[in-house]
């Protein structure tokens, strides 16, 4: 049984991503252009999102903090790449109050220069530092094309901002940013990333080096889906950020930014999604549980009050569906809706001593005996779903890896069946140009862990290889 | 021993609280007028009220939601009060990604536009009722005069808006959300508050009703501190939000508006703090009780481990002081900070088998024996706090009420020593403003239960009275 509202993703991937957010009603369109409304299926998964990664921040020694929503353009100004990267998508108030203002405020689009702009009038001495700041907040960049959770004009996300007394603490505190992602991405999301480093073409705006974790999606194409970046002393110096250091001299501090976005929620529906609807890790749903009651005989009611109340007791997120649509009807909601595991209770199989669960990942249906412990059975199944479906993605992302030596194979795989092409470079920006032409093709990451051997060829140019890269068609 | 970074709160009351915000480092002033930098001590508080009421929220229902931060003009201008009550106070866009836009877009101010425009095109039937939506976020008014926490150009918040089928439903909801503010006031804040229907003039641009919670600062200032609307189907027909009802036919459904702001950290602030900085409530301070070893023998850092990590294990938010400034200086430290409860560990006190508690509130010392149930005893200690700063502030507006008969009274009161002030009214907006010249004395909220005899005159004109006023000089 499919469900109609969905385009089946082999048909038109596109379509198909629109249909489930629609379909689960995670988001929509709203009245201003490019902006959606995130409604409360799709928020949630934000909350819970942000409640596991801001725990793991603050036991890491992060705290939060709220900054400006705008920034006055001189200040913008000072670090000159910062500009040049985010003023073709800046959004300006120029009249407020009644007034023109005497400056133009942007809204922010990332606040490097807010936390920079705070820390030189805050940071005294070499005892205030780390300084572990963060915080969750909107952003506002004016993209051309939008697409919901990927790319739009307004998104939510954290952004982290360090800073440091030496440069080894601020790329230890990068990577180990760039851990807490991976961490996330694969223990929670259920999603498999490659991370690595960024080409100078490809990296942030103002940063001395850009971590970047990336997905692949079922389609095939890469998503950038979270960025760690090492800023060296640059905005420390655009901003005259200084500390009075151990030898009682002023020096520079060393910073660090790091963020991850709602654009995770896009990822979890192109990764594990199907043509069913949203299909939901575990771990991160707002809802792990559905008990349906089939019928309502008094058996079948006081069953699920019962299990429903267990499974409460042991800090499984759940509800039951007691309204009066069909049974038919309430599985094909829940499935849209992504909820890992349905248990359904009905009479004939109570008489059996049975309940059924039905797994959102497989859609298995398998029979379970009321004497088992109820609550270890959804446990191991929720376990084994959140496993499952990083497997599963695991397995795709190994099927869709291609190792490539010439241009020809790149434009085969990209264009036929894309995904991440390793192929070694020479790093010149030239040959990133070139493989931009074919569909739009980046380098994801350079793999550091790859040393390259003498003979090694740019798959671009032929010329002395640098590196190894994995590449892939962006979203 | 007084805080000298703090100007007393009876010399200079305006001085004093701006002094405890830098002192406690809660907010600092940003490079952006009138805006500010919420710091981790004041961000904190924040995030604790955010959980709490959310909680609440969530246990009655509601559900969060995201909506843009930008509004279109012309959705605006939908409905005329609302428009010209907040355009003086707009902040606008009109370029963005390089572009003139076709139509200015204002930073939201408060977002029953956006709610108004997605219910409009969302609803359906009485099925879909009621709805009970709230959002978490950033909000922009262009106040000319700012105060950190109080009136800022940017300040956060939560704001509910909800959809019934019933007007009795809107009221009992707009009733309810009312009864939820005083609850996390009074139990949580422990500011004691008055709640009551704001005049036509105070009510809230577009609202039928407006209810307010109003508290009474140390000075005997009154703050605005939470407000709940009942809109009718006001907004409902300025944006044809409609649903099929019961009886099949098309109908326009009841809403209501709820907000609470950052502006609470500034009510915590100025309703418990005392020269020595903050007071903060143990059910709202991050930090509730704060452990400092005196000195570094072995006895004494042992103790305050053991002591930290029963306090941990027993939910308690708590920390211990290892670092190396002097006992004084982190006395002080710590009281500037509000942490409800300081507990002293040194090795004289040892050997005499006990451990010193500071209270915050009344500053008292009090030695606790090592023989007793230690965690019962901080229990204890938390919740005495809490009662007891209730209680003060509670005396305090007993104290600062006055009932009032004519003009001349009510001058001395609010020129000498402010407070509230109950008053008669005849219903006249005349009346109003002449109190409004007063020091600015606005009708905080009309006492319902007050029924007013036939004989009740006007405090301001003399004639037949109304209504029995609580009057305040407005923050």
């Amino acid at each position: 049984m499919k469900n109609k509202a969905i385009t089946p993703r082999d048909v038109d991937f596109a379509k198909w991503y629109t249909d489930v957010i629609r379909a689960a009603k995670l988001a929509d369109y709203s009245s201003v252009k490019g902006f959606i409304v995130f409604e409360p299926n799709g928020y949630a998964i934000w909350e819970n999102m942000q409640k596991i990664l801001d725990d793991k921040f603050k036991e890491l020694g992060h705290q939060n903090v709220c900054m400006p929503v705008l920034i006055p353009e001189s200040l913008l100004m000072k670090e000159a790449e910062l500009i040049e990267g985010f003023a073709p998508e800046g959004a300006w108030i120029s009249k407020a109050g009644g007034k023109d203002l005497e400056e133009r405020l942007m809204l922010r689009p990332t606040s490097e220069t807010l936390f920079s702009d705070y820390y030189a009038s805050h940071l005294q001495s070499y005892r205030d530092l780390p300084k572990l700041y963060n915080q969750w907040c909107n952003v506002i960049r004016w993209e051309m094309e939008t697409k919901p959770f990927l790319r739009s004009r307004e998104f939510l996300w954290q952004e982290g901002h360090t800073l440091h007394e030496t440069k080894e603490e601020a790329l230890s505190e990068t990577l180990q940013m760039l851990g807490v992602y991976r961490w996330f991405f694969e223990e929670i999301l259920a999603i498999p990333v490659l991370t690595g480093r960024k080409t100078e073409k490809e990296k942030f705006a103002g940063a001395e080096i850009t971590y970047t974790i990336e997905s692949l999606m079922y389609n095939g194409f890469s998503l950038q889906s979270g960025t760690s970046h090492f800023f060296g002393q640059k905005f420390a110096k655009a901003y005259d950020i200084k500390f009075l250091s151990r030898d009682n001299t002023l020096e520079y501090p060393w910073q660090t930014s790091w963020g991850v976005s709602t654009r995770m929620i896009g990822a979890v529906i192109m990764v594990h999604g199907d043509d069913n609807g949203l299909v939901l890790p575990p771990n991160i749903a707002p809802r792990q549980v559905v008990v349906v009651p089939i019928g309502n005989e008094e058996k079948v009611v006081e069953t699920t009050n019962k299990l429903l109340s267990l499974l409460k007791d042991a800090g499984i997120r759940c509800f039951a569906d007691f309204s009066q649509k069909s049974a038919g009807f309430k599985f094909a909601e829940h499935e849209v809706n992504g909820i890992p595991l349905r248990i359904e209770i009905g009479n004939r199989d109570l008489e059996k001593n049975i309940i059924t669960f039905a797994r959102r990942d497989t859609r298995e249906k398998i029979n379970v005996s009321l004497d088992h412990d109820l609550i270890a059975e959804v446990k191991k199944y929720l376990k084994d779903i959140q496993n499952n479906m990083f497997e599963t993605a695991k397995k795709r992302n190994e099927q869709k890896t291609y190792i490539c030596d010439n241009l020809d194979q790149v434009k085969t795989i990209m264009q036929n069946n894309p995904g991440y092409v390793k192929a070694l470079w020479c790093g010149d920006e030239a040959c990133e140009l070139k493989m931009k032409e074919i569909r739009g093709t980046k380098a994801r990451c350079i793999d550091e862990k790859h040393k390259v051997d003498k003979n090694g060829k740019c798959v671009v140019c032929g010329r002395h290889a640098k590196y190894m890269v994995v590449w892939g068609v962006q979203y």
